[in-house]
């Protein structure tokens, strides 16, 4: 088996937080409609960690059918805030939107991993982190939002923790890994367990 | 007053979150026997937040003492386990056998804040944070040591969670920023509740 992890999501920070902990990675996007699989999800009134799941085991699946050879890791991540679950906005007007719907209040994070090995799911996890952001000023809200800039974008709820994202929190109850999108201790625990990290 | 506060650390982490919360930042790190003060205090049975707080507290004062007109943050961060207190390794073998002594067991971690102004004590806090280290091998320590190199002397218990320090845990109970030496989110709280930063 290939010491190389194949990573089926496009996010930056995965793969550095892999990368960071010594594991070999290739990243290799699975491209999956992400918001209608959400909607016809929620509409079922599925779990949310079940949600976060199925997501990650969408993305690892599609890859671990074209590359049946190789170990693949899938992961998703989903804001939840009042039962309503967020999408990564795709404008500014809706970054600023989606942080006034969350400020003031709670919300969690549910961030999903799931592993293939030889085209079949052989391990899974979910964790739960809990949120809560501060209630900011409106003046807060333009000073963030031109400070991100394009970073607005990459993450659900259009914050961003490890810079001027701090500013917007009051605690962050869980794994930090966890709110940068991937149970990291549990993948490296799991990785090590089948020999492809160092015990 | 000034709006740049003064962090009485050398602690390269702290200054960086700091700074990337958007908080403007001058160094001025002030030089206390940190072994001693731990040493007398735990032979006193003192609470160990305490201690962490004791030693934050004596950071600030030493500089609000020079520098009566700033706000001065001093931070401290001890580990403990099983009792003991362990401070930063100053060589490879020490921090081989800190990190032999903490392997398998849980730990905890103590991170003091405390703010003088006008040459006072205004605002003070202490986290806590337990850790889970593994089983890992003697054979991942030798690695371990050889990759981390000079950054084993930087941090209590010589491990660094934002690299390869992730593949010495199982668990991380608590804030990260804790972890990295500074309860960000309270202090954040309380420099925009005197105007430092933006509400």
């Amino acid at each position: 088996m290939s010491k190389t992890l194949v990573l089926a999501s496009q996010s930056e920070a995965r793969r550095q937080m892999l990368q960071n902990a010594g594991v070999e990675v290739e990243c290799l996007p699975a491209r999956i409609d992400e918001a209608a699989v959400k909607a016809a999800l929620s509409a079922q009134k599925a779990k949310l960690r079940d949600i976060a799941d199925a997501l990650a085991e969408m993305k690892a699946r599609r890859i671990a059918g074209k590359h049946p050879d190789r170990l693949v890791l899938g992961a998703d991540q989903i804001l939840v805030c009042n039962g309503e679950i967020f999408d990564k906005p795709t404008s500014e007007p809706e970054a600023k939107s989606q942080l006034k719907d969350l400020r003031g209040r709670k919300h969690e994070l549910y961030s999903a991993a799931v592993i293939y090995n030889h085209g079949q799911p052989v391990w899974r996890f979910v964790s739960r982190v809990e949120m809560t952001m501060r209630d900011f000023s409106d003046d807060f809200l333009e000073t963030y939002t031109s400070a991100l800039k394009d970073d607005l974008f990459t993450t659900v709820g259009g914050y961003k923790l490890e810079s001027l994202g701090s500013q917007l929190f009051l605690s962050v109850k869980g794994d930090y890994f966890s709110v940068l999108g991937l149970p990291l201790l549990e993948v490296l625990e799991f990785l090590r367990g089948i020999g492809i990290c160092q015990k």
